[in-house]
C-alpha cells in the first residue's frame, strides 16, 4: 500500500492527527486477513526538513549543512514513528496482537538514469540568481528559475532499481509484522566500488512501492490518492470513472494523454509495472484512503489487471 | 552493543567517515559468529536537529516547531542510514551475506518516573530570561540558567521500562539480520488510554541497550566508550585498570564514588542491571570501539559478572 506524503499534513501536529485516520483502513485490511506493507511519500516533510536545515546552516543557526539523502533518512524516522505508533494504537484498540515497525530503507538508482542529466524536482529554499550561482559553483547543484519567485535547486527523479533492505522487509512480513518501508520512495543511493552512496534525488514513492510489491510477490498493489477512482476525460463534461482497466486499455489512455504527468500518470504506470512484472497474477488498485476497504470489496476504486 | 553518539561526529561528513571505522569491529564480531544488535547514542545529533528546527521556526525559516521526540525519531533515520550502509559495505567487502537494517524504535518510560519532576538534560538553544519565560508560559517547558551563557530548556532522563518494537528486533535477529535499534536510547513514549504518546525526554542509551540485552537474553552486553578499560582512582597516581569486577565489587566502587555520574557511572550501572536481570548467565563488557575484538578475547576491556 502506497500512501501519499500530502495526506500526512504539513506540521507534526497535523501529521499526528492524520496518521490516526490513516491507521483505520490499514487495520481494516489487517482484520480482513491481509499482510500489509506500507510505503509512503515524504514531499512536504523532506521539503520542511531540508528547508529548516538549510536555513539554520545559512543564516547563523550554527548547525551543519545537511545533504538531501540524509534529510530523506530523517523523514523515514519522523513519519515512520508517527505511522507505527498510530497503527499500533489501532491494533490494540481492536484487540489484534501484531507488531508494526518501520525499516529505514535505501533504494538503488542507476547513476546513468536519464533523470540525472535533466533534474526536475525543486527542493529547498528560493535564492537570488547571485546566491544560486555561488552555491552552484561551490556545491555543483543545479538551479532553475521558479515561476518568478526566485531560483531553486532541482534534483533528478530516477527510476528505482533495487530495494536494499528487501530481505529484512520480507522476513518481518513472514513473521507477521506490518512493515513501513520505502519512505519517500526510499533513500536514493547508487552502487560504487566501496558500497552504496547517497545521492540527491527524489524517487517516486508509487514506483518504489510497485517495485517492492513485485519483489515480495504481493497479491495486490494499492495506491492511495485523493480520488476514489481513476477517471478519463477528467474534469470535463464527459468525465468517466473507471472500475477497471487492462494493461492494453491503460496504454491506450496514456496515448490519449488522459492522465496528468506528475499526478495520475506515474500512479497508473506504477500499477502497470507491477502487473506486468508480477508472476503471481497480482492486480493493482488505485483508490482513496477513506474508501480502501470498500474498494477491496469491489464497491469503488480502479483495478489495473493484465 | 551500545555505541556512543559522540563517536559519530558532529556533521554528516564526519559521521559518514566515522561509521566506516565503527563498522570494522562490528563485522569482526559477525565474523566470529556473534549475532549483533546495535544500540547507539544521539546526543550531538539530536542536539543539532533540535537546534536547526528551533532556529528555523523562530527566526523566519517558515518551518513548523518540531517536538523533541520527533527530533529523536529523525536521528534514528539519519544515524541508522549511515550505520547500516557502512556495515553493509563492510559485510560485502568481506564476502559475508547478511542483511543489516535499522528499526525505528520507541521506548516506554513511566510518567511517574522521578526524572519528570526534576529535568536535568539541557537541549536546544540558549535564550535570554525574558525569552525563556515567554516560551515557558506558552509551552510549559522548564528552563535553567546554563553557566552564564543564558537560559536553556531541560528535559528529564527517565529510566527505560519497555522496548515497544522488541518483537520485531527479535524476529530479525532470529532471521540472521544485524539490527540497529534503540537509537538515542529510543524515542521516549508514555502509555496512555489511547496508545503511546511521545514525551520530551532523553533516555540513556546504555540503559536502553541493557534493557534490550536483557529482554533478548543476550549472551553479552558490550558498552563501547572512549577507554579500553574501566579504572578506579581514575586520573590519580594510583589509577588502576580493572579486567573484571563482580556485582559486589561494582557496588563497593560505586559506594566509593569511583565512577563519574553522567559518564562511567551509568555505564557500570547499565552493565549491572543486565547482569542481574539476565537469566542466561550473560556478562557485560565495557571497552573501546577500537579494541572490541581484542576485548572479546580477554586481551583488554572490563568484564562485569555475577
Amino acid at each position: 500500500m502506497a500512501l501519499g506524503g500530502n495526506a500526512l499534513g504539513n506540521t507534526p501536529e497535523e501529521q499526528l492527527k492524520l496518521v490516526q485516520e490513516t491507521a483505520q483502513p490499514i487495520v481494516d485490511l489487517v482484520e480482513k486477513g491481509y499482510e500489509v506493507i506500507i510505503g509512503h511519500g515524504n514531499g512536504p516533510q523532506v521539503g520542511m526538513i531540508n528547508l529548516a536545515m538549510e536555513f539554520s546552516a545559512n543564516k547563523g543557526g550554527n548547525t551543519p549543512y545537511m545533504p538531501f539523502p540524509e534529510c530523506g533518512a530523517m523523514t523515514q524516522g519522523y513519519i515512520g514513528y508517527h505511522l507505527q505508533q498510530a497503527i499500533q494504537a489501532e491494533l490494540n484498540a481492536r484487540g489484534i496482537r501484531k507488531p508494526c515497525a518501520t525499516v529505514v530503507t535505501q533504494v538503488v538508482v542507476d547513476e546513468k538514469d536519464p533523470g540525472f542529466a535533466k533534474p526536475t524536482k525543486p527542493v529547498g529554499s528560493f535564492y537570488t540568481k547571485e546566491e544560486a550561482d555561488a552555491i552552484a559553483a561551490e556545491k555543483g547543484f543545479i538551479f532553475v528559475e521558479d515561476a518568478g519567485r526566485g531560483y531553486r535547486r532541482v534534483v533528478p527523479s530516477p527510476i528505482p532499481q533495487r530495494i536494499v533492505e528487501l530481505d529484512v522487509v520480507e522476513q518481518l512480513v513472514s513473521a507477521g509484522a506490518i512493515v513501513i518501508t520505502v519512505g519517500g520512495g526510499g533513500i536514493p543511493v547508487v552502487e560504487t566500488e566501496t558500497g552504496l552512496k547517497g545521492v540527491a534525488a527524489v524517487i517516486d514513492k508509487d514506483r518504489a512501492s510497485a517495485l517492492l510489491a513485485r519483489d515480495v510477490k504481493a497479491d495486490e498493489l494499492i495506491i492511495l490518492t485523493a480520488v476514489d477512482r481513476v477517471c478519463i476525460n477528467f474534469n470535463k463534461p464527459d468525465q468517466q470513472e473507471l472500475a477497471s482497466m487492462t494493461l492494453a486499455e491503460a496504454e491506450e489512455y496514456i496515448g490519449q494523454k488522459q492522465f496528468a504527468p506528475g499526478s495520475m500518470l506515474p500512479k497508473v504506470q506504477s500499477c502497470m509495472e507491477f502487473v506486468k512484472g508480477n508472476t503471481n497474477g497480482g492486480v493493482a488498485l488505485i483508490t482513496s484512503l477513506a474508501r480502501a476497504a470498500d474498494a477491496l470489496e469491489g464497491k469503488t476504486g480502479t483495478i489495473i489487471k493484465p
